[in-house]
This record gives C-alpha cells, structure tokens and sequence, in this order.
C-alpha cells in the first residue's frame, strides 16, 4: 500500500472539496450583495466542471480576476479554519461507521438464525466465524 | 460562513473518498492473491456508487461480509497513517496553487500591457487595482 500517494491523492482531494465549499460561500455573499454577479457565478459555476478547483480557477481567473481572487482567499481561510479539527472527526466518523456496520451485521445473522429456526449455539458459531474473518483482514495489513 | 457544517461536510467527504482508497488497495491485493474475488469486487465496486461509502458498505455487507470487514479495517489504518499531515499537506498546497493564479494573472496582465503598447505606468495602476481587489476579498470575510 503506497500511503505516501494516497496522501496526495487525498490533499488534492481535499483541496478542489474546499474550493467547491468556498465558491458555495461566496456565491451566498453575492446573493446578498450583488444578485447579478452571483447569477453569472452560479452559471458559470455549474458549466465549468467544479471537480478540479485548480483548473475551474484558472477559467474563473479568465473571466471575472477579482472573484477568482476572492475565492481563492476564502477557500485559504475555510482550510486554515477548519484542517486542524479533520484528522480527529474523520477518524472518529470512520470508528463509529464501522461500528455500526459490523452491528447490522450482526444483528441481520442473528435474525437470519432466528428466522431459520436454528438453535442458539449454531447462531453463535456463525458470529465467531464473522469475527475471526474480521481479525483476518486486520493481519492482512501487517 | 458556516464553518462548522463545512468541517461536517469536509469530513464526510474524505471519509467517502478514503473508502474508495481502501477498495483500491484490496483490489490490488487481491488481484495477487485472489484474481477471481478481485474481478468480483472490481465489477461490484463499478456498479454500485462508489459516491457513498457508507452506502457502498452497506451493500458490500449483504452480499460479502469480508471483504466489507476487510475494507472498513483497510481504511481505518489509512486514515490513521495519513490524517495527521493532511492539515498540513492542504494548506500548503493552496498556498502554492493561489499564489501560482495570482502569478499567472499579474503575468498576463503585463502580456495584455505589451500587446497594446499601453506604457510602464498603464500598467502598473491595473496591477495595483488587482491587489486592491484581492485584498477587498479578504475584508469581505471578517
């Protein structure tokens, strides 16, 4: 597993999420402030492809600098604001969904049991199975 | 700006795409040691949206408990490794890229600036209103 790439591949990720966000907020300032220009940002927004942040700047900064430039600061601040509180929530999101995932699980083979009439101890055998499988998975990382 | 539904929102989504990571990463694996199970898991990971990994999973349970185990392991330990520098990663990243679009504006401004035969002082008033403009863009946020 090449972590180093996913790394990247995730800052970058991360960086076009945090140019769509700041596009998202400056165009509900400019609703505010200047209907018009935020009808052209949203028009313009929807036909340029928003999924790479860098290559929408580059057509934005064409067109309208001054938004480009505004963007470019607030998508800066959201990042400043918000990336020291990431690590901490993703992985505590990636714990509990897990956690519930492996609960639905166990509890749909449990009710599989019920439904098919098996009797306790075989019910048992099948959530030791899925558990053993479980720590398989975690040593095929070592 | 809602910075805290924005951090909610930020993390949802790399949670999403660090599930992708992981189905990369089993994929991979597989194909070494298991090329029937990984042309299985490529065609399921195809088909279902791999937008929602939550939802990916909850599907991939029903159908293959292991693998779904195997993936929820995989991208816990990625997440673990690599969290910690995204911050930093990030921000430094948007740092370069913004000041890379600046560069490349204020470049083409002086281009337009030769082109038209404006003089030295033309253009220097057009570069000093797209400072004032970028720093409008920072005023704006507080």
């Amino acid at each position: 597993m090449d972590l180093k790439q996913a790394a990247k591949d995730t800052a970058k990720v991360l960086t076009s999420y945090l140019t769509f966000q700041a596009v998202k907020t400056v165009l509900s300032q400019l609703k505010e402030t200047n209907p018009a220009q935020a009808y052209w940002l949203n028009t313009f927004s929807t036909k340029e492809a928003l999924q790479d942040g860098e290559t929408y700047l580059t057509a934005l900064m064409a067109e309208k600098p001054d938004l480009a430039m505004r963007i470019m600061t607030v998508r800066q601040h959201i990042a400043e604001e918000i990336c020291e509180f990431l690590p901490e929530m993703v992985i505590a999101n990636l714990q509990q969904a897990n956690m519930e995932h492996r609960r639905q699980h166990l509890e749909r083979l449990t009710q599989l049991g019920d439904a098919d009439h098996l009797d306790q101890s075989e019910t048992l055998s099948t959530l030791e199975v899925s558990q053993e499988s479980a720590s398989d998975g975690e040593r095929s990382l070592e």
